[in-house]
């Protein structure tokens, strides 16, 4: 009896930290070179922070033709990319992409982290409990 | 002890419940305004409905220039969706790409409810436990 | 008292077992003709048993304009789809797409079994805890 109300006691006090800290967590597959398609992209996360609120953590995962949207000369979203990451949404590089590529790390973003392969990571986060958007 | 027992009745009788309503619950996601992806999109609906059974719950969530499939005169598949929504299915219309494209809202078809945010339902959704449709 | 001490151990033994036997599941959706993509998405799945180790399953659905990755004479994949699937990665075809495209059965590849509806199969392995790759 003592046991069950304890495990009560945690599942409530569980759900009221939950209410006070409501976190939404999305990974954001770009895998494409359509400009179009990065500029809807980035668009489209600023009206998920605005619509889900400030505990929203947000990674976008670019690899195969979408890594253009993290190189410098390549991207059309530069001043876009550095007001979301002031925000503290991530972007991640697939190591895979820029190996096969030849990109000179230098000219990735320097808001850029990279991630050893681009779909591992978006698996590894779904398996973590994290929505899941493609582009 | 009793506790316990309490525990595995509430489990098993859960889990008869379940076996009787076996609910599957699809978020659709199109923000295409390509109309055989519109067309092969919906058909899959039907596909769906015929392979999991009555107890699936579909939405349809456009956004971006798929809102296109949810407007007058736009749309190529106004039967279909008719058809559809008579079954339950739902469609949503993404109130930020109606008022970013500036649509005029009476346009949108009957059938159509809206969201806030399109990417947030679809969210929103995932983490409620729906699967996920990208077209 | 002894139930709850059960159930720990129960929780601690799993705990245990998982650690030695991390099992990734992923399925991936093909719905496209293009062969790049085609291209694309079976290489990101050999990079994706390299990253999350042997212990990934795969299974590969495809439906639509995407059957052709699995069809004799349509395909452009045939060695790499030879060699995913020896490493036990499994491809499915969409029987809906079979019959409404008037498919002969015999051009599948020998490593491509069926599915009743590929969307379907879909909805029903992320209801079983299967992540989720769109190409």
């Amino acid at each position: 009896m003592k046991s069950t109300l304890t495990l009560f006691l945690l599942l409530f006090v569980s759900s009221i930290v939950w209410a006070q800290n409501p976190v939404h967590k999305v990974v954001v597959q770009i895998n494409t070179s359509d400009t179009l398609v990065w500029h809807g992209a980035l668009k489209n996360i600023s009206n998920l922070q605005t619509a889900l609120g400030a505990n929203t953590q947000v990674e976008v995962v670019v690899h195969g033709s979408g890594i253009g949207l993290l190189l410098d000369g390549k991207t059309t979203q530069k001043p876009k990319i550095a007001e979301l990451a002031a925000t503290g949404v991530m972007f991640k590089a697939c190591e895979n992409t820029i190996r096969e590529r030849k990109i000179d790390r230098n000219t990735l973003l320097q808001q850029s982290g990279t991630v050893p392969s681009g779909v591992a990571e978006i698996v590894l986060k779904q398996e973590a409990g994290w929505a899941y958007l493609k582009y």
